[in-house]
């Protein structure tokens, strides 16, 4: 709703529950004529910010240049100096690329800046000229890391906005916020099933306050989107989805702002599919291929000239439209809480059933991490869970039994699931994202823009390695840690690893490590394992970030291994310890790995190492081989998996055939010791 | 169509165009009884082989018996002696826990198993004991490479299947073959995005030889399977998708022949959505979840008598339906091909239209490869192409101009791009599938999957590293080479590694590497890179799987740099050169890596290794590490991207701030030569 003000211009007030309000009605005519009006103003901003830094999307953003104007001008309640707010409507812009006309409404609003309300700063139009540029928080794709808060996620690779969205009104729902989520989503973009699973999820949890906007352009990169993503074929597809879908002429500010208002009248999924034009109004960029070409300097001024024509001939003499800003109520953000602190193992465990592990004195990994999550649960409500219909492996049913209203189940769409986190984690939630370990391999690009993100998101892979044995490989995760590794080995931009991962090697480390990931604010990934496996550690047994312990001490040889290799490491050395071949055993649990506690080992071990997993290449044993290397005079030698293994009836055969089970460890350092 | 034998069953024999077919005429009801007859019998297989075993799925494996026993008894044309003929129909179980239906069914049936005809032998039911066996053909889920020819993909990590099948199918077009792809999906799983992106795949191309089953028996793992994926739901989808679907009760053979007959008369893509019952006339497995659970000994005879009384229910004295096996038409393989060879690069990139390379001297990787790939394709017609909406910026675009009707754009879906590419290579197609390398993360899953289907594609990822600079980390490739280096680490069970990485570092590389990669049977990636770089290799260079290249000698250090590295590691040992600290220059440029060349030169400069690449840490740093370490007097530092990058105007810029530009490579040579 809209405020003619005295001057003539068309303002938005906002929050619209001001006594205000009663001044709001402007009339259709001037609403429209004032959206086109700073439509080609935001157009023009485009343009020069992407002729100016020489690269950008100008064509896809002019495609929403009416859109955003009606969103952001208008529609959107959100507070221009404080977008931290928690019942901020938000934007997620799926198709990262056509951010310049975010990037321009906002700075011609003055919206801040910065990476918190304490180093905020209004952003301005002349900011723009920075756009791309190495020091500027105007990155190529939506990116809140660097300082753009008006987002909440890292977007640009295709197709992973409407599930952040859908995140985010999970939060929303949680913390009873009326707050909106429009997800701004690109015609050759849903050609991405991930945009199928994140319909799916939103149908299922009923989440009324997603609005997705499809806009229509019909040009791809390369070539025109195909008719399967036409508007009338995505209207169709949305329907079948369950979703109610209007069609509009997207650079129409009065079928905009009618479908905007049936969305809010919604009380079921809502869709808009918006037929668009590439390039609008700006002869340079129609009728040819321009996907991310911006203007050369001197087309600007035919460019702007055309502009200027189509503002005189739709918008007439009206103003532009502005927004006052009016703060929403006073923030009342959740103080700064004390390091989540978990009931003791024993207690855990019983209240999960597993009270019988405490006898036994074994339990796997994925069991003590259920019993924690669960325990999690009840003691902070920032904790949620996503599982993606494998909660009986996972052992995420154990939270779910207890914190209902937490925990989402999302079938078997774990690309969605990563995504989903990414948007709870925007709204204030710790989540923990489960499935298969192998199966968190379907979402490696989402985890990746998680990373960018510096989404605070727990992934949890069960059945990890060897494990699954009869299954065979397809079930079984083992470039997983090579991946972690990787991502792990960069700083997030905080001093900060992008990822920490951790490899519990018996249910009391596991127990720990779930507490110590909702206690580190950064991406982790836990590892957890299939098969029971005995208590190694004591109940008081503490655990770090990067961390790594030693189990047994010995002359000969340093063995280094992770996860459920520990078990069969510890056998081989003590195996060994009887014939009187005394090892150092190590537990390396975590990454990235400080290895100095290793290295000093080998020192002492004829400065040779050798090191246990049930990975491919490229783990634990690259991070130890790494940091040898770093120093020069230790050799490394790896155990790993070397063959794509396939079905066996135990883990314990796969192990023997992969030369990982303690009897061939135990040959392997007797080889390495007596050469 | 079936077969009234002598002795009162029903027989089918195929192909179905010899004099025979006059007799071929059962009447309907006792078409029903016999495939109930027989259905029951597959599922005492299931039933007996999964408790043997101690583990799979039977009761969703029980859910398909009907569509499976009119499948394989009835529907589909192929030779039980030789399923490797390409005219045989092709099945792709995508739920690939279903499979111990198909072994029974295959094993029945006598169809052989093997690596290939020649150490071809038949299936027998005693052969089902061994399921999941460490020896066994039989793997846990579908895996070809395990010697079970009957499959062409492993499947098992779920919605991969449909684009396979397309794959398949487009194979199959381009041969000139009329044979049917069927492709079994579970409810649950169709979940998965991937699905989605199959249908319009399957759509934009008209496929109408794929049959799509989805069988609803309404249970996932977890719980019940979503409303969204019900029959209904997933009918009005298909639909909107401009599929035509038909519902069916998924037991009644009946149905299921006039919708299979349906489907043969069809113009467009088709397909069944049946409703089924996990566990199917077994009581022990109705009522509850028994996912993944196979009865225990003591429950075989109460399934047993059930399914005895079903049968006298359904079939009455009936005898199950058989299977004549008459032989395919002579199986015209292909002869065995010469290698591949490319005409000269001169003469490839005028062809391509960037003569004016050959007198700069200077050229992207990407563009030496689409010069190259669109030369491959006018010398072979096996190559075929796909790309996702970016042909104009990976060059696949040269190639599609050259060979249009083998190259398939394939739009937005990363993932459906590589399993198709799958089912093309399984089809005897050598598949390049493009993209920018950051969204080939998107199917990573997908790549893991067609590395234990031992798949011969190439993977091509353009963009790499920090060449998108003012894009933004959203659009770089920075953990990819960790990943795919994880996955050379392993042996793919025919002594060659799983995943044969390059990077080549100039145009000339860029094309013998094309080359070479076709002419490699193994899954390859590629990673070209979006700047200009200077040839550095003179045109006669040759390249090998795992090599490396010393390009410059001296004694004061070995640099090790790979691709675009390889031009700045140069610049600053050429400099550093001319204040007499001369180093050797080694190009790193596959994996996984042959580094004795290295280690020796290690021995010549003072044991001092720099590496240099521009992604996250795992890569080729990692891999010199590893073997450096082995070894253990030799010192490696690497240098790589250490920080989540942002955008900056130029990929010089960000070098520079990621200490990797030819300067900062200098100085920190200089550090390690005079501590």
């Amino acid at each position: 709703m809209l405020y003619l003000q005295s001057d003539g211009s068309v303002a938005n007030l906002l929050p619209m529950n001001g006594p205000e309000q009663e001044n709001l009605e402007g009339s259709p005519r001037l609403y429209a004529n004032s959206i086109h009006a700073k439509a080609t103003e935001l157009c023009k901003l485009v343009l020069q910010m992407t002729t100016q830094s020489g690269a950008g999307h100008p064509s896809t953003a002019i495609s929403l240049a009416h859109i955003v104007a009606v969103l952001m001008y208008d529609h959107m309640r959100y507070d221009l100096k404080n977008p931290w707010h928690n019942d901020c409507d938000r934007l997620v812009l799926s198709e990262g690329h056509a951010v310049p006309i975010i990037y321009a409404a906002y700075a011609d609003l003055g919206g801040v800046v910065g990476s918190g309300p304490a180093d905020a700063r209004p952003l301005s139009v002349d900011d723009l000229t920075s756009f791309r540029a190495l020091a500027s928080v105007l990155d190529g794709h939506p990116n809140p890391a660097e300082g753009f808060p008006f987002f909440d996620a890292a977007t640009g690779s295709l197709g992973m906005g409407l599930s952040v969205a859908a995140g985010l009104a999970l939060a929303a729902k949680l913390d009873n916020s009326d707050r909106d989520v429009y997800c701004l989503i690109g015609d050759g973009e849903s050609r991405e099933g991930q945009i199928a699973e994140a319909l799916d999820f939103i149908v299922d949890h009923n989440l009324d306050k997603v609005c997705a906007i499809f806009n229509c352009n019909g040009e791809g990169q390369a070539g025109a989107v195909s008719p399967q993503q036409s508007p009338d074929a995505l209207s169709r597809k949305l329907s079948s989805y369950g979703w109610t879908a209007t069609v509009i002429d997207g650079h129409d500010p009065d079928q905009i702002i009618r479908a905007l208002t049936s969305f809010k009248e919604s009380q079921q999924p809502f869709a808009i599919v918006a037929k668009t034009v590439k390039g609008w109004a700006v002869p340079a960029l129609l009728g040819g291929n321009f996907h991310g070409k911006p203007l050369s300097a001197g087309e600007l001024d035919g460019a702007f000239q055309a502009l200027d024509a189509k503002r005189r001939e739709l918008a007439g003499e009206a103003q532009p439209v502005t927004r006052v800003s009016v703060p929403l109520a006073t923030d009342a953000r959740p103080p700064e809480r004390e390091k989540i602190k978990l009931p003791a193992f024993p207690q855990v465990l019983e209240a999960a059933g597993f009270g019988a592990a405490l006898e036994k004195k074994a339990i796997a990994t994925r069991r003590a991490y259920g019993a924690a999550l669960a325990a999690l649960g009840e003691v902070d409500d920032r904790i949620v869970v996503l599982d993606g219909d494998v909660s009986n492996s996972t052992f995420a049913n154990l939270f779910a039994a207890r914190c209902a209203n937490r925990f989402f189940e999302s079938k078997i769409a774990e690309q969605n699931i990563v995504s989903a986190a990414v948007g709870l984690a925007a709204g204030g939630k710790i989540p923990f994202a489960n499935s298969f370990a192998k199966f968190i391999a379907r979402a490696y690009d989402q985890v990746e823009l998680a990373a960018i993100s510096r989404a605070n998101i727990k992934l949890v892979g069960s059945h990890a390695g060897l494990g699954p044995a009869s299954d065979g490989p397809s079930q079984m995760a083992l470039a997983d840690i090579a991946f972690f590794h990787s991502l792990a080995t960069v700083d997030d931009g905080r001093g900060r690893p992008s990822c920490v991962v951790f490899q519990p090697a018996d249910g009391i480390a596991a127990y720990k490590m779930t507490e110590l990931m909702a206690n580190t604010p950064s991406m982790c990934y836990m590892r957890t394992h299939r098969p029971d496996v005995p208590f190694i550690y004591p109940l008081d047994a503490e655990f770090e970030v990067g961390g790594c312990t030693t189990l047994l001490e010995g002359k000969a040889i340093t063995v280094v291994a992770s996860g459920i290799m520990v078990t069969e490491a510890q056998i081989a050395c003590q195996t060994l310890a009887q014939d009187g071949v005394e090892c150092t055993l190590i537990d390396a649990y975590s990454l990235p790995l400080n290895a100095d506690s290793i290295l000093e080992s080998a020192s002492r071990t004829q400065n040779m190492i050798l090191t246990v997993e049930d990975n491919y290449g490229g783990g634990f044993g690259s991070a130890v081989a790494e940091a040898a290397a770093r120093v020069g005079r230790i050799r490394v030698e790896q155990l790993c998996v070397r063959r794509i293994p396939k079905s066996a009836y135990k883990p314990e055969q796969l192990m023997s055939e992969h030369g990982l089970s303690a009897s061939a460890i135990q040959s392997k350092i007797l080889k390495l010791v007596n050469p």
